[in-house]
């Protein structure tokens, strides 16, 4: 690994109380070529630009996949990292969809603390806060051919994160639209996923939803998923949520709130939800909460569906009586090291650890 | 528009019988950069790069569409292009699903012609010698949101291509990859489209297939496209392809061919095609020809296709028996103005045009 230490740090005008979320870069990224069928030197160098051609494959072909994670600091100033091998291994299963290459472990893994031990002093402190973390992986071979490219950049950028209230949603179901084919690429990280969503989201803000409630394309019968979020729906007190597919993202958010409710010793049903199911329990007045889960937001919970042309009100629980709220609360604290870790999730990045 | 000539031409190295299709590029690239709302000036200037950082949205979000598109240089060296206002209309219905800002005609129509005009010497001469070009759209924000770029790149790019002879291939029919979902982006030309369908392709060469005939993703039994090209098949004398649909795109190609069969009296029927109908026919010994059309290689003829682990030859015609043969030639001859146009598709592009 090759460390090049920025000599022109911008810490300095990192104000945690305006963090503009997603636009403000830590100082260092990491950056590794893929040429001539190796990956070449892992490198830590000053955040920055490359040049490029409007001949770049991945604008051309769409070969370009991520991962969403965070690093935490504790109330003592030790960073964690939440699930990484989890990460690791997806963002393979999404290379290996496109016909990308693999990632190793050194580049993902080792890399991954490396940065984030040296931009340490970029995490901020406090309740809710943490460093956003996007490993992605994309084809930079300049050549208009319409086959897998022969060159690739994986890089790492962070950007710090301020704590955000995550208010209430409403979603729209989905009768026309679908994120995903069978024998398709729903369930990987997959760049073209998200530009996709972005029409059909557009649409349904026009028709007064914040997000859309993916179903399946062929009937339209099953929820898959929300928004850019795995989603979980409660009736009674069970909590449902479709199984991972070739459609369905397999959420780390998701998988860690299936853990934690079962440990809770609560009743979970991973299993395909039939919107009329879900519509039936609303006029039965079962229905007590529906939430989307993911590593942005933790979770997000949902006030109110529309479906056919109709808008059902959720009930408003209060924190203490939702799963959502619970679940998320209980998340947090772990990955933040608040509370005990009994699943060893969380993963310190030790101090020094770069220039070890 | 701006127009920036380059003090450096690159076309004395330009040799036509050995071009590296898709990585030699002509002098010059339309650019144009959308920002606050509105397109910028549309700039012709010297080919080559900008600079980008890992954060660029297009690398996260897949947010990008393009279009493929030829010119052509006749005996007396006048320059053509074929149907460009089809390709205008396309990329703003691909721009439109993937939540990008539309083209306007200056930057597509005029904006191509002036940069033909200006390196139509990059244009080779003879038979099956073309200009490949690439209008493109991606968005270019820094940003890790994921929601729709405020800012993108409009670009025009270009590489000579040379005739090549494309020999008949084997086609494996699709039986759990899928290309396009119900209520998708497969009708769009997006980037992502293409990545999704790199590793499939790859299985299938690996079982002895050049290319897929993908299949509607419910059930795979209806045709849908062929690779990156739109299908046809012929039983008996009669021709059918699929209808374009959300999933199927409306190829400028497949269009061409359809009026020029029907020109020639040809029976074409454009409905679904059942796989069960074509394995049918080819038992029956019905079937005659299969070939894909796109405009890259205008049309390749199947020569084998497998189905559920079976290799099934097709019969092969001459090339005045072949119906995708025969076409093949009508429309080059149309495109490169070896014969006439009854349907007023080839648009010159006037000498100094770049500069009036």
């Amino acid at each position: 690994m090759i460390i090049q230490k920025t000599s022109n740090s911008r810490i300095q005008n990192l104000d945690k109380d305006n963090i503009s979320f997603g636009s403000t870069f830590i100082d260092h990224m990491l950056v590794c070529e893929y040429e001539n069928g190796k990956w070449g030197e892992v490198r830590i160098m000053p955040y920055g630009s490359f040049s490029f051609s409007p001949a770049m494959m991945c604008l051309n072909y769409g070969q370009a996949c991520f991962e969403g994670m965070k690093a935490y600091k504790d109330q003592k100033g030790q960073v964690f990292l939440f699930r990484p091998e989890k990460n690791f291994e997806r963002i393979n299963k999404s290379a290996k969809r496109l016909a990308m290459p693999e990632v190793t472990r050194e580049m993902f893994v080792e890399g991954l603390k490396a940065l984030v031990d040296i931009d340490r002093a970029w995490i901020p402190q406090g309740e809710g806060f943490s460093l956003y973390i996007r490993p992605l992986i994309f084809a930079t071979e300049e050549a208009l051919m319409a086959r897998e490219s022969n060159k690739y950049m994986f890089a790492i950028i962070a950007s710090p994160a301020k704590a955000y209230y995550s208010a209430p949603v409403s979603v729209l179901i989905s009768d026309y639209y679908s994120r995903a084919a069978n024998g398709g690429i729903g369930f990987a990280k997959a760049a073209g996923n998200y530009a996709a969503a972005f029409y059909p989201t557009q649409l349904a803000n026009e028709a007064g939803y914040e997000q859309i409630i993916w179903t399946d394309d062929a009937t339209h019968g099953y929820f898959e998923e929300s928004g850019t979020m795995n989603v979980f729906v409660r009736v009674e007190d069970t909590i449902y949520t479709p199984p991972v597919s070739e459609r369905i993202l397999d959420g780390i958010t998701r998988d860690s709130f299936i853990e934690l409710a079962k440990r809770r010793g609560m009743e979970v049903v991973v299993d395909k939800i039939p919107v009329q199911f879900v519509i039936n329990a609303h006029k039965e007045g079962t229905l007590k909460e529906i939430w989307g889960v993911g590593t942005a937001v933790v979770s997000n919970r949902f006030k109110a569906m529309g479906y056919k042309g109709e808008r059902l009100t959720l009930p408003l629980l209060s924190d203490e009586e939702s799963y959502a709220e619970n679940l998320k609360k209980e998340l947090i604290g772990i990955q933040s090291n608040q509370q005990e870790d009994p699943f060893g999730w969380r993963v310190l990045v030790e101090e020094g650890v770069a220039h070890k």
